[in-house]
Formats: C-alpha cells, sequence, structure tokens
C-alpha cells in the first residue's frame, strides 16, 4: 500500500463527492463522536440536528474535529482530517440569510432531513425545532491509499 | 424511518461484523477523530498502530470515544457508540500474554497491518515498533433505523 497526501483540492473534492463523515466533539476533555451528513462549500461544511448531547458539548466548546473517508477497498482509501469550528444559525434576523443559505444547500441532499428528524420522533409528535449549523475549515489534511505491487515487501520486520 | 434501541447484544454483533470504526480521543478539550480497524472479543476493541498523534492524545488521555456504523443504505443504518478507555499493551514481560492474544486476534483479519504500517513506509526504510492497545468498553449505546412506509409523514411542519 502507498500512501500519499493530498492537496486541498483534492481534500475538497471528497468533501463535495461524499457529503458524510465523522463529528467529533470534546467535553471536559471527554471526546464524543457521531457519524454527520454534510452539505460541502467553500470554507464551511453545513450540517443540521435536533437538540442533543453533540449540539450541547458544541455549544459549550466550539474546537471540533471531522473525519471524511471514502473507501472503496482495504487498500484503496482516502481520507481527510479537518480541525474546525462550530458555529450555530439561529433562527434570528440577524442570522437569518445564512441559515436560509444553510437550508437551499442541505435541501439539495436526498432525504438530508430523515435521520435527524427521525431520531426525534418516538420521544415527541410535536414538531421540533431544527437546528442549522456550520463548521469553518480552520485546517485540513488528506491522505490516500493506493494498492502497489508488492504488498508483501512491506510486511518485512513486522512482529519483532 | 424508523429508529429503534439496539440491545446490548446486537450492539456487540456490530462489533464482531464490521471491524472498522472511528476513533475519537482528546487533548486539551481539543478532539481528533481517526478511522481505527479493530478485533473486537469481550469487552475490548483490539486495535494497532504506529506513533502518532493519537497514541500521543491517548497516552495522555486515555478516554475515548469510538462510534461503528453499518450504513445499508440513508433510510437504514446501524450505529453503536462506545465509551472507552486506552490502555497500551507494551513489549514488555508484564505484558506479553495480552499482546499476544491482541496479535492473535489481530492477525485474522485480511489486511489488518498495512494501514498503520504504510503510512510509515514514505518516511522510514526502518522496521517500526508496533504499538499494540486495546479500547476498555465502559458504556456502549446503539441505535438502528429502518426505512417506514409513510416517510412523508415525517417531513410535516419540519422548516417552520
Amino acid at each position: 500500500m502507498l500512501i500519499t497526501q493530498m492537496t486541498s483540492e483534492e481534500c475538497r473534492e471528497i468533501l463535495a463527492k461524499t457529503g458524510f463523515g465523522h463529528l467529533g466533539c470534546s467535553h471536559k476533555n471527554e471526546p464524543y463522536v457521531v457519524p454527520m451528513h454534510f452539505a460541502y462549500e467553500a470554507d464551511y461544511l453545513y450540517g443540521f440536528s435536533t437538540f442533543g448531547r453533540k449540539i450541547e458539548w458544541m455549544r459549550a466548546n466550539p474546537i471540533v474535529c471531522v473525519e471524511v473517508d471514502e473507501v472503496t477497498g482495504h487498500s484503496s482509501w482516502a481520507s481527510v482530517i479537518i480541525n474546525g469550528r462550530y458555529q450555530e444559525l439561529p433562527n434570528t434576523s440577524q442570522h437569518s440569510s445564512e441559515r436560509l443559505h444553510a437550508f437551499s444547500l442541505l435541501e439539495k441532499r436526498p432525504l438530508w432531513w430523515q435521520t435527524a428528524q427521525a431520531a426525534k420522533e418516538p420521544r415527541t409528535k410535536q414538531p421540533f425545532p431544527p437546528i442549522f449549523y456550520r463548521i469553518h475549515i480552520d485546517a485540513m489534511t488528506g491522505h490516500r491509499a493506493a494498492r502497489d505491487d508488492d504488498p508483501a515487501e512491506y510486511s518485512k520486520g513486522f512482529y519483532r
């Protein structure tokens, strides 16, 4: 397996193509990881959720990490790691344009609302207040792996 | 979409079947998320890595979170979230039996060593010292989603 570093453009292609990753947040130095559907544009990942531990923790500590991967085989994958910052887009006049922009990007993704909404369905029959947010990309690194011709070479001297 | 809570047994089935998840660790309240191949047995996920940020951070703060999902469609998935604790299995006489046990479990997984090893290959041609570790499962929750017959019902009153 040969691993190479991806360019910023290649990382952004993965973000635009997949729209799915794993979001990590932290509270009192305890990490929490959840799957995240997102819409990517420029320096932001736009997301949508109902209120829960993830939102509570990101409000308290906006420093987050998002890992996005595209796995096509054990020896063929790409992985992008983002260090970012949570920004909520509340339902106020000040944030209405960003909120509508987030909505317009997210609604292009099929069934994007289902997961967040369904999670609340068993608990209440009332419409829930949707929380829109975005993750500002502060830094991003990406690696891609491809199978090489002689993988056995790489096991030499492995378990000593 | 209908979401139901999984039993402990169902969670453990997912862990045994997938062997792949996303590990979150935290340092000075900054989260870090990486993909993780593992072998599951009893109350542990066994993993293998070379030295890097992940190991450095988990040595400093062993509290971790692992999310394991099995996605078969946008409306059909299972997700298990583990709160756990990092335990390194160093190459010492005291830990030799646990280390060999980890190795015996991990080597059953095809090409399990490739990712960790290949990551180091471009940097050095010397054999790297493998780091074996396990995550003790302190707590675990799981949810499963399945498509229901009338998904349109769930969009009522959504964007207000």
